[in-house]
């Protein structure tokens, strides 16, 4: 009926998303724990934990000590994020980071300045420097993030042209250079998008880069994540950020409110594509069980559904 | 891009789904104040209650009087719900009542005889007789709802021929009394809908009745009535039920979790249509002032995402 993948992967963002909103710093064992149960349901990737200034995110400054707790899973990447050069030394130097070449651009001055103090523009030249700095390391280009891809609290609507504008940059920027990044993702920061939109924008993007892997990294700020998930699965992407129970967000984007809803949730998009008949290689009951510990751990109900609905499984079974 | 439609019906369910699967009695004045925050946002149609067994649905006990307490606004319809010919006599005996001519048929037993007793063939051919009772009330018919549509949690899946056999039956055997049903509603109404399993069976209903307009009921049970929703509107469905703040819900879906996801969010659905460009006549931010009022209300927070985080109008105004 449409294009949908045959295959999607989903990268996992809840351990890092989820923890480094809460005011609560949650004990390390906990969050290894969820990191585990993360490890057991096929996820092929973990964003594990941020390098980030402890004095800002105090629930991130035990990193290093969170991945040498974790029990590695072969097959399964465990990333880190970093927002400056500091954060990427102390992410290299631990063991047990799988270090993966991502770049930031920001569609937004406002949301630029709010989180790194300094303009887009300013930015994106330093991106072309973060090539450089992975290339020194040995780290292939990965990913391209183009943050509050679809609109930003501080700025406002962001039009295509915004979004189109950046990818020339980036094609034109690390092409010529010999180092063309493979993947780029829309990510939709704080919950502007819609269905309609990321049709058009993933459309846009591919018809200036047809050979690059689109992304998307969405949040249900607004109760549209599913919709817009399955826009882009129309559209045929097969590459989604998610985050088990829904965890995470952006604070200023809910109004500091951490029980506003946060990223699409994991596993009730493994049940979406299950349903629909897609691979994405992750056992829904797993993710399920998953999800469950990370209610228990912060200690609230968090964003899932299928976590209290259960999947149809067992009603498949029944009805033989 | 699609065939979106130019302007959506919603119908709010809300008040009558909400209520009922409280355990706690509340307040007939609150009740009726969310009654009437609804009637100040546009909608067309407002189900207020239910006039069945007292002692199955205490919650519905007094729905008389609430009808009286309610401040009717021209223009909104105020429907109720009735199972049987006494619950029926009682809504037509009942002040402010606008009645409607729905017919209830099952797709599949498990679930009509765990509502009705009664398997769905008998209950269909009761519904020819419910379309003499209309008629000798001067009500038109107006609505065929087919419950557990998509799949049922006593039977397992529902066949799409079963669903065809349905509208078939309701095709010969009310079109040749000359009271054709000018709506037909695929309920899912345990949550078993999947975006793709809904294009499917709207066009197989379509295939079968060109004429008939089809509706949806949705319930959000595993996370995808937001994609359930987008892909009705892909195929042009105008008319969906839904509740203010996700209320509702089938509490033996839910394990009798009264906390799970209900109906698809009126509020949500609303904003969705509005930055797609569809009418719906709705104002969203009265409607999330309704939904404010039902958190309130019931006491906890439901499941409405832009009750938490606004629409983008503010920063829309601010940019601009």
């Amino acid at each position: 009926m449409s294009d949908l993948p045959k295959y999607v992967e989903f990268h996992e963002e809840g351990p890092r998303e989820g923890f480094q909103i809460e005011k609560k710093i949650y004990p390390l064992e906990e969050r290894a724990a969820l990191v585990d149960a993360l490890s057991e349901t096929g996820l092929v990737q973990i964003q594990v934990a941020s390098f980030v200034n402890p004095k800002v995110v105090p629930a991130m400054a035990d990193a290093e000590r969170l991945f040498a707790a974790i029990r590695r899973k072969p097959g399964v990447r465990y990333t880190a994020l970093w927002l400056n050069e500091r954060g990427f030394e102390k992410a290299a130097a631990t063991a047990g980071v799988d270090l993966d070449g991502k770049l930031m651009f920001y569609a937004t001055d406002g949301l630029s300045l709010h989180n790194n103090n300094r303009t887009a523009d300013i930015m994106h030249e330093q991106q072309v420097n973060w090539g450089e700095i992975y290339h020194e390391h040995g780290i292939p280009l990965e990913s391209a993030y183009i943050m509050a891809a679809f609109g930003c609290n501080f700025d406002g609507p962001v039009p295509l042209e915004r979004i189109t504008d950046i990818v020339r940059f980036i094609a034109d920027r690390f092409d010529s250079r010999g180092r063309p990044v493979p993947r780029i993702f829309l990510a939709d920061t704080v919950g502007w998008a819609n269905p309609e939109e990321v049709k058009r924008r993933v459309a846009a993007v591919r018809e200036i880069v047809p050979e690059v892997r689109v992304g998307l990294h969405l949040h249900d700020t607004r109760g549209l994540g599913g919709a817009n998930v399955y826009a882009a699965l129309q559209m045929g992407v097969d590459l989604f950020d998610s985050s088990v129970a829904g965890l995470g967000g952006c604070p200023f984007a809910n109004h500091g409110d951490t029980s506003a809803a946060g990223n699409v949730c994991t596993e009730d998009m493994v049940y979406l594509c299950a349903e629909l008949g897609i691979e994405t290689g992750i056992d829904t009951e797993a993710m399920v069980e998953a999800s469950r510990l990370a209610e228990k751990i912060i200690g609230r109900k968090l964003n899932g559904k299928l976590v209290r609905s259960g999947s149809l499984e067992k009603f498949r079974r029944k009805a033989g």
